[in-house]
């Protein structure tokens, strides 16, 4: 059941049979229908999700009455909010299924015992948030640097699946840009077909 | 000389005294004169920085010849690109002493290694990654949902001696907003003196 999350683990530290073994009791498995949250605002965000199947985003109702998607999580990316899981505050974001979803919940108190007795697992850790921080700066980077245009078209070429997956407000919605750009971007794409 | 980085390493994880030493003979203290470069673009960024006294910059240029920065570091954070570091690809980024600064320099090496015979040391720099990766989060959040005034007003009142150290273009390039505008904030603010 957690077999996607410990082939993961293991393409970037070393774990003995035992140890997957321990990661696997201790993480649950959660279906997930479309649309489901597994965070709402004012709740505590009290775990860190590892997408098996699926697509997640984390987004927040900004004060303009907007959804603003801040990140989306595919297959093999982890996706909390760290904010309310460090300061033990509620959290004002939700997060949600945007497609029926598999993920593996890791509870804070099962991650903290983990690390204490997994040092690997730690460092496994440590390199996702590495990533998503990356990630994180790459975007606002993209954010401060692209046109509309540019920003969309790299986005595309970069995963190209996800335009079929995703509704095309999302999409804006994380670029910052509106749907109707997107509509006519499309448009003036030459199709290959 | 890395008492100030130790003294922060026990904020959150405890030393032996023999690992704390062990930290403190592999790390460099380099003091930089204000406007000096740890990193500029095309070459690799090999290691993570604790402003130790001082402030740093990370920033790049955009492609209309705009100084972005991306991020600050004040005293006991870290700074680095890590996506050079992981990578090993050539940075774009600047990374630049805003004021005379002391940093300790961790570099890639020795950071693997002391993680690898430390744990409690890898404990910190996920935790130090944590804040980083919140912080990049709430600034997204912040730069879309608040105007370019309650930006202004929101870092000023969470980090308010910052004014005074960092020149009026730099805050404003960090915020999204120009310096012309600070200008007339500043302007209709009351004064209290």
């Amino acid at each position: 059941m957690s077999d996607q999350l410990i082939t993961h683990i293991r393409n970037f530290v070393q774990l003995t049979d035992e140890e997957a073994e321990l990661i696997s009791s201790k993480v649950t498995l959660v279906k997930l229908k479309k649309k489901a949250f597994v965070l709402t605002p004012g709740k505590l965000c009290k775990a860190n999700y590892f997408v098996a199947k699926g697509l997640m985003r984390l987004y927040f109702i900004s004060k303009k009455d907007i959804e603003q998607i801040t990140q989306f999580a595919l297959e093999n990316w982890w996706i909390t909010d760290y904010d309310s899981v460090d300061s033990k505050r509620p959290s004002h974001f939700y997060i949600q299924a945007v497609e029926d979803t598999e993920v593996i919940v890791l509870d804070q108190l099962t991650e903290d015992e983990l690390i204490a007795r997994i040092p690997a697992f730690e460092h496994y850790l440590r390199l996702m948030l590495q990533k998503a921080f990356t990630a994180a700066q790459r975007r606002m980077e993209m954010l401060n640097n692209m046109t509309d245009e540019e920003r969309y078209r790299s986005f595309s070429s970069r995963f190209p699946d996800f335009n079929q997956r995703v509704p095309q407000y999302m999409v804006a919605s994380y670029l910052g840009i509106t749907p109707q750009f997107i509509s006519r971007v499309r448009a003036r794409k030459p199709r290959i077909s």
